[in-house]
């Protein structure tokens, strides 16, 4: 079957509704009430899943086929309540620990950010406390907005408050942009969060900073969170809360291809907003990270 | 100042932040989280502000401008919680309240139907139970959708369980499209709605329907609720739930007209998504038919 | 699941390989290089399921649930080679001769026109000679175009030559708009054609019409093919080969809802052109005519 | 060559620069800034060429090719000044002085409606006084606007103070909407107009109006100038000040198809605006017009 | 309020109708009638004032709120004429001279490059000759376009003709593209200027640039005019002229930032227009700069 | 005349049907049947022509106008059949070999890429084998897809097959992304093709490499094919097979103008896609790109 046919799974992988036999599987959680701007990332799943259509299995630089070392499918979308936040969360962080008790390592389609806080939840349940590489334009790390606890501004302030990651092994790439309060830049950092702001990143690759964050990491378990926001609305504008001078898709693919060696756990691509896609460049290179991150994953050697 | 400029309030009218001295405000609920499925009616009210700024101030039709009449502002926008309905509700509720204390009739873009249930808690403690002329593809009529009380998809089951509207005064019009069960379309008859669906609208004038609807609203307060997607998703594609086989736009001037000589107490023009509006067509739109609800108000003479 | 997630068979429905159990099932052609004019119809089958999800099962003017009647499932995309349009053909008319044996009723979603000439092949081997109901601004009758018999300006000039239609039983309706000569309106009415061009249609419903064609097919076995140029542009303009003056959505329900009681054995929508459907109204409009196609299937009563 | 091919003058009709030889040509002018709101308009006639592309020559209405009957040629676009709207005018009018000198009939593709003043300057000193039909959503009989005498409100009231048009042999189709003052309606009808507004043209063919026409206009002279916002923005979006409630492309048909057996002596289709096209549909239904127009030429028999 | 409503003044500012009080304001000049290419700047203030609603008011790289430090207020738009270039800069003149009498430092959403003109006319009367620091794709220093001495291509020609700046104490970045003589590029070197053209940017970070420029300009008065289009359009597609292999974000941010310590009179952002800007990057850019802008004035320390 | 009018040849350079006293000419071949992904090329001759307009004579850094030095037109498009790859290709030799007889070089729009294959036959027919500079994203060197061995992803195996091209005087600049198999990274490599993929390219200026690229060529003929997305998406989404991490259009500049002194004979910008270039910015690039070849043919001192 030619890329424009056939039913849109990720990458047209098989379906199923269990990880059963599976080492890796995608999957979507179509939410975005966790928005605090523009919406649309409840439709993120669906989108991204039709622009991996157009991938071929074969990586050119890692020179392998990841689908050649592991079972990997698509096992469809969580049902999150698009109505009460703490719901969604409670029905994710029960679908994770299902997903993963055996191993799989999930890769995510999101939906906000909100999705993370519970999807750490499991893994906790399941690795113990993590690492966490946190690639954003924001830090995420608010205590509560509008009153809410739960939206897509504070899952990794949740989540340390949990002690679902360990501080002193998290790190956050590219953030940038106004804020309300020095507070989401300043309370990480006092917490132990290694902060690479996107004005680091500049007119350089990240390859370097790569080596540095393996060295760090080693052989701990790793979640790594993608919002692809990090990446300059020039590129992808299909996304809740664009920020000016972030980085570019070629730093992105530094960033993914330099996990390879580490233990990652899980991954996820969030923020994706197809109404605000135009030209669909956001959700393409959704996918395309998505593929990168498959092709770095432990097993796949 | 041409038309092109100027900081966009409903039509370039003055901003003021109370109801003091008007007989008549416009102002918008930014609410999507109502929603069911598209969102991005968070953004309805700023962007039939933006359109509503090519709108001159007399009307051929009936031949007068509303402004020589009334008092008539914008009073901005409600600061409605997106992450708590019940508290956006309450919120909503309490300042209706206070804006039409003094009789000031209210006109709202909105945000997604949702909002239209506690304007009418609110227009009751004002007014007493209401006559209700609904303009809707869908019936609203549903109990609850997800577990959720309080959603786009309610308000009307809602505003009976309160005895907010008469329902043997309540008229719906422009019903059409599947549903999960006939419910959504038995339940409001079998309680005393006359309900006209689209099937009943098309090929001609509604005008002498609009006739029969005076008669039978005499000089009762009569609410009107005009959901966009009423119209054909031809004419006004950007809404959340567009159902194929509606009203025409020429439909929508002739109901609003016909309702000169109703005792109107307040309207709303809901479900306006921008970020699916390619062209701007339906937020146009709705900023041509709330201008069409000033010139029909009671005291537009 | 709320409609914005699962992955996007059409309407959501089980996914299988092929026709077994089922009474009728929904399927894709993703093929575009018959066009003579503006490609992309090779992702009208992706993009008709993703507008499909918001579809809920109750009809509430046939007052039925299909699937309450019948099996239905989504069996995929037919892999026909955009290389070659008579393989194209080939494979086409050998997956559609599969999918009948057992008297599925096969739910199309296209593609260009090019592929409704083999799916007459295969409606032919199963059921003989059929009747057809042609919905379409053009009439498709040229026997040739740029040396290419196999287009989508041909396929009822190749399915008469090969007897696959009886062109007394055969109705046209929406033809409209300028073309190289007079032949191709007046060629398949000396052949026995009935053709009711877009100006009859003009200003009234099509239900007396269908009257009409319900009486004249009686009981004799009908294929509908439903171009979705036959609609107006404004209404759909994601299309190849927009013609302006055509029919309403409204009627197009007319006409659909008007084939209750027909022995209808298989059907189309065809030439919906995502890159050109802006706002996604054509493919929403494309993925409502199917399921008012469903609904009036022999076996839904 | 197939549709999608070839440089893009109007219908890939042969270019040339003057109407030497020519029964009727088109041309455009490309010019906006006599707009009050979106502009845009100066690239009307490059999209309108583009979009004229698929139309091919046969009229199956008329039952006839309109170039079997006369030569027609491109004649480019006239060199207007954006930046001084009385020496475009100037160019304008020297201009068509020149084109229509030896009867050849302009089919103008506009650029705004400030344009079709200096072509009716120039038909006056070539055909003299001449009845105007005019399809708008305004009337364009403003006095002046922002201290400008010449802009695309006021071509009208001009053309009256110059004795270019017969008041009591104008008719103007499609009027509607708000206005700053009664005057834009009511001072042509006292001048003589025959004012048919949208509401008087909703739900009906107008067909019968145009018999009435051409019983009025008779064998005189006629000036056939078609502002697209005159069809309703669903429909046609693109263009500077749309308004809701206007006619449909079938109105426009009947319109121009009811001018045939009018002896017209130039025509135009005007303020078309690329930008706001979503989807091109605007300037298809453009291109779509000016074929029309020249099917109903005096020599097209 | 969240960020999706509230009345779009620019960040939500208090909206006033002049300076009293004011350290700086923002305020828009909806004007495109100075353009030679794609229009649309007309509705640049609009949409940038829409999207700036997102900004929030801390800084974290200047670790400020510069509202923390200056009175600062949205004073609307200034009603140029659209149809009279001189009169536009007239109005526009008198306007700053007043705005500007007590001070206040005018933050310029453009409306074209035209505007500037007159923008440093006022300036001169309050400062003296200035500085310019000019971000641009093009010179801006033609003679005259079309005959006309005022349109957005000839405002740094007049300005110097009229000795509003200093040449010697001007510096142009950005330069590059096409031009239809040598003299666009030379004459202002001829004059003094100092011009880094494009390609001198590529590849490399601009802070050390803005190190020579901060101590070029020292303690002297600056006016800093930044055209949009000096970015590339791969970041902002959303202007009249655009030229490929432009400045990127990073380098604006650059720049801006590294203002700060200057002795700024006065800014502006140009040549936004919305029409052309597919998913808005380009006014959020702008909003974006502008914000960048007041944290560099000279009592934001 | 103004830009934004003209019938848009390339710059709206003289039309001509042959090559007559050209020293080089444009042209177009609007095809888009070869494409294994998203159609829509067979649009891209026109859009770069319309966007082209925009593009005057001189060139800054090369301080020439090209069109001092040589005669340029535009000289159409080929009518390359839609329906038969084979034919269309010999249709294009064909007409390439008459072309180029008296030397003309021709600047082809594309069209998909399988146009470079019969192109390099005609160049054969003149120059005999030729160097070739490849810009892409993709090898092309596949032996045939879906059992067609003529398709957009064949052409360069077909022009070695055929003893086109030099392959120790081929270099490919720009490869990257996902594929079927490590064979078209590979296959050429072994053939002598000199590889440069995208990531080598990263982060840095690309004229180093075109130094080398023009000591390895000397004085050999040289055909330039430059694949529009070899550029990133993010700068040139239009187009049908993207892949993130591509060049800038900062590099193809580089590229081009470091061709200055190559003994140039042909060249290309093949794959854009009108439909997916939403804003046009890529079909603006190409023509940009086609205008910096001709400023660097070997004629243009």
């Amino acid at each position: 079957m030619h890329r424009s046919g056939g039913i849109a799974s990720f990458m047209r992988l098989p379906i199923q509704n269990n990880t059963q036999g599976l080492d890796a599987c995608f999957l979507g959680i179509p939410l975005d009430t966790g928005t605090s701007n523009r919406p649309g990332t409840r439709f993120g799943p669906r989108q991204i899943r039709c622009e991996s259509t157009s991938i071929r299995p074969f990586h050119p630089i890692h020179r392998i086929s990841p689908f050649n070392f592991i079972n990997v499918a698509d096992v469809g979308d969580v049902p999150a309540n698009p109505y009460n936040l703490q719901e969604a969360c409670d029905i994710i962080r029960e679908k994770y620990n299902e997903l993963i008790r055996d191993n799989c390592i999930t890769l995510t389609m999101g939906g906000d950010h909100t999705i993370t806080y519970p999807i750490l939840q499991a893994i906790k349940n399941r690795y113990g406390r993590v690492c966490l590489l946190h690639i954003d334009a924001h830090g995420d790390v608010t205590n509560s907005y509008q009153d809410s606890k739960i939206t897509h501004g504070t899952p990794f302030y949740r989540s340390l408050e949990e002690d679902l990651i360990d501080p002193t092994q998290t790190v956050q790439i590219g953030l940038r942009g106004s804020c309300h309060t020095a507070e989401v830049y300043d309370w990480q950092i006092e917490k132990g969060f290694e902060v690479i702001p996107a004005e680091e990143c500049w007119h350089k690759s990240l390859s370097p900073l790569m080596k540095k964050i393996r060295q760090k990491f080693g052989d701990l378990p790793v979640y790594l969170s993608f919002d692809i926001d990090a990446i300059d609305p020039g590129f992808c504008p299909g996304t809740g809360t664009p920020e000016i001078g972030g980085l570019t898709p070629i730093q992105a693919l530094e960033i993914i291809r330099g996990c390879k060696g580490l233990n990652l756990v899980g991954c996820d691509v969030v923020e994706v907003s197809p109404p605000y896609d135009f030209g669909g460049t956001t959700a393409l290179t959704a996918s395309h990270l998505l593929f990168e991150m498959l092709c770095v994953l432990p097993k796949v050697k």
